[in-house]
Order: C-alpha cells, then sequence, then structure tokens
C-alpha cells in the first residue's frame, strides 16, 4: 500500500494518465503496454513494470482496462485527496494558470490570487477574486491552503516565498526562474520552464 | 567537449544557472559547491562532479568565480547559440509565454504565433503578430522555425502536432495536456504541467 514509488515512475505514470484520458475522450476501453510504450519512445516492460506497483484490477485479455488503470493511477498518486492552493502573483502565467480547469479535474483547487497591483486587486478571473497581497497572512490562514503556486518576477520571488512561509505554507511550487532559499522543512518544487527549455535545446545539439 | 552530459545533470546544471543568475544581480563575484548544493538540498560531491563536466577556468580560493562559471554552463548547454520558435495557440499559455521576455536572454527567440480566433489574428503581442493558422505550412518554412511550442487545447493538439511536422519543423514543445503519437525521428518535449502538479502532490503526502 505504503510502497514508495521513484520520482521518474510517478513523472511517467502521470503520462500514463494522459493517455489512457485520451483514450476515454475516444470511447476506446482497453489499452495494451506496447501501446502505451510505443507512444512514449519507451520500453515495453518499463510499462508493465510501473503498472504493477499500483492496486489495477482491470487485466483483460489484451492488456488493461483503461477506466480502471485511470482510477488505479489516481488513487495510487493520491490525486483524489483535493488541494488547495492560491496563486501569488496575477502576471500573465499567473492569470493563465487561474483559468486553467483542467486544474479541478486532477484535485488541485485554487481559491484565489494576491498580486500588488492595484489596479487588478478586486477583479475575478474565472471566479477566483485577486486580493491585495498585503492581506496575504489573514486570508491564508483563514483559506487553509495547502500550497502556493509562485509567478511573481525573479526579483520578487525570495521576499515572497519568505512571505509564505511566515503564513505557515509548506508546499510552494515555484515558477520563478530563481533558486528560493527557505528552511529546510519548506518543499519546493521548481518548475523552471528556462530549465526545460534549456534541456530541449541541449537535446537539439545532437 | 561532446562528453554527453545525462538528463538529470542538465537539469542540475539550469538551476545552478539560475543561482549564479541572482548572484550576478546582487554582485557577489565568488560561490563555493556547499553554497550551491545548500540552496538545492544536494550533495556538495554532486555539484563538484557536475561542474567538473564543464570546460570552467573561473576557480578560486573559495570556489568558483561566478560569471566564469555561468559562461562555461552557458556554452556547454549550447544556448549561446539561438533557436527560433513559433507559438502555436494564442490562449493564456501562449500569451504568457509571447510576453515571457527572459526567453531571449537564454537564446529562444519566439517569432510569431498562431492561432484560430479571428479576433485575435492581426494583433501584436510583445512585438510579436498572431497569424492565421491557415498560414501556418508557408510562413513555418519562411521563418525557418527550429521548434514549435504547443499550447493548443487538448483536443487540438494531436492534428495540430501533425501540421507542425508536415511543415518539416522536428521540434515541439508540448505544454498541452495530451500525449502526442508522431514519427519516431520528431523530438517532443512534453511540457505537462498536470503531471508535474501530480508529482508534487504525490509528495505531499509523506
Amino acid at each position: 500500500m505504503n510502497k514508495k514509488i521513484s520520482e521518474k515512475a510517478v513523472s511517467r505514470m502521470t503520462l500514463y494518465h494522459c493517455i489512457l484520458t485520451d483514450y476515454i475522450n475516444k470511447n476506446i476501453e482497453t489499452i495494451s503496454s506496447p501501446q502505451i510504450a510505443s507512444l512514449l519512445n519507451i520500453d515495453d516492460s518499463q510499462v508493465r513494470k510501473d503498472i504493477s506497483f499500483l492496486n489495477n484490477s482491470g487485466k483483460c485479455r489484451v492488456g488493461y482496462l483503461v477506466k480502471e488503470l485511470k482510477a488505479a493511477i489516481e488513487k495510487t498518486l493520491g490525486f483524489t485527496k483535493p488541494k488547495n492552493a492560491i496563486i501569488i502573483g496575477a502576471g500573465n502565467l499567473g492569470m493563465a494558470l487561474a483559468k486553467y480547469d483542467n486544474f479541478t479535474n486532477y484535485g488541485l483547487n485554487v481559491l484565489a490570487l494576491f498580486d500588488t497591483d492595484a489596479t487588478k486587486i478586486g477583479t475575478i478571473v474565472n471566479g477566483k477574486k485577486i486580493y491585495s497581497i498585503k492581506e496575504f497572512k489573514k486570508l491564508a490562514q483563514q483559506m487553509k491552503s495547502d500550497m502556493a503556486i509562485l509567478t511573481v518576477p525573479r526579483e520578487a520571488a525570495q521576499d515572497t516565498a519568505l512571505m509564505i512561509v511566515n503564513a505557515k505554507i509548506k508546499y510552494i511550487w515555484n515558477f520563478s526562474p530563481t533558486v528560493l532559499d527557505l528552511p529546510k522543512d519548506v518543499q519546493v518544487w521548481n518548475e523552471n520552464l528556462m530549465g526545460n527549455f534549456l534541456q530541449f535545446a541541449y537535446k537539439m545539439q545532437d
């Protein structure tokens, strides 16, 4: 039950989940491990090994039942337990994330946004209100947010992250292109879009 | 010179690069491997090993010269050679990426955007024009784009990706939450924001 799954396996499972969602949208009921493997350019045995970690009851003659396998991934990765988040920084990226309805399907509820720009404060984006950053500490505690999504400019990221930590939020999804210096009990997920581009660009040299 | 660096090491180097950029902004001239290691919660020996793969001349008594180390990473990861890209899908995320000036510093030039929405076509975002998707094949070849950044909705992603491949673009940075089924000579980098969230959410269960 509580077998720990490696970060790479979790990452692959989220891609399997993508594929299964596409199959459901196309009304396809079964899928085989070679089909999944081929779409991801990985080894069939890898797919079978990953799936063996799941509590998956949906086996069939050709491989797996799509809906059951999807549910097993959801249960194992824990996204049937919803998480509440607030977005700090209502710039282009913060707004894009606030409008991204797909999050809700995966158990991420965006409660509100925070910004310093007086012209934005009080407006509503996709049903979520933009508050002044000055109200952050008070509201973050009232809202019982599990995590903060940080989309402020690089220069403001470190100070804003300290403010988040002061409000007792222990999980930060950091989209600012900077490495935060925070207490070790705070978990940071660095999205690092530029870094991802650079990894891709590195492959383009081949 | 052409030693191949692992994907994980490339990923760490992009984070070192983030830290070095911050140090330069703060006018700090030197950095040590334990300083880098502590910010990233990784092992000092790992940092030193990664840096040993670089052609880095900037060693000093306390560790490394910040500017020289940054330049060595840039040279090794090849982002001193600019790449041209076009964004397909001028929705919230596409617009956010078009407005993200940081890309230029890392050698990514966004040339133009493409969309199906008649009200957007012809408008300019951050100096880049939004064209009709109908003109894509002709313009993509004229513009000599190295890569396409795909930010269309999930339902449109596969067909749009095939259109990109038809226009002879071999690199796709895919932000759509779907796995693309494409010829094996096309390189796809799946950004998979939801997947990243799910990995983070999985850690939150600990």
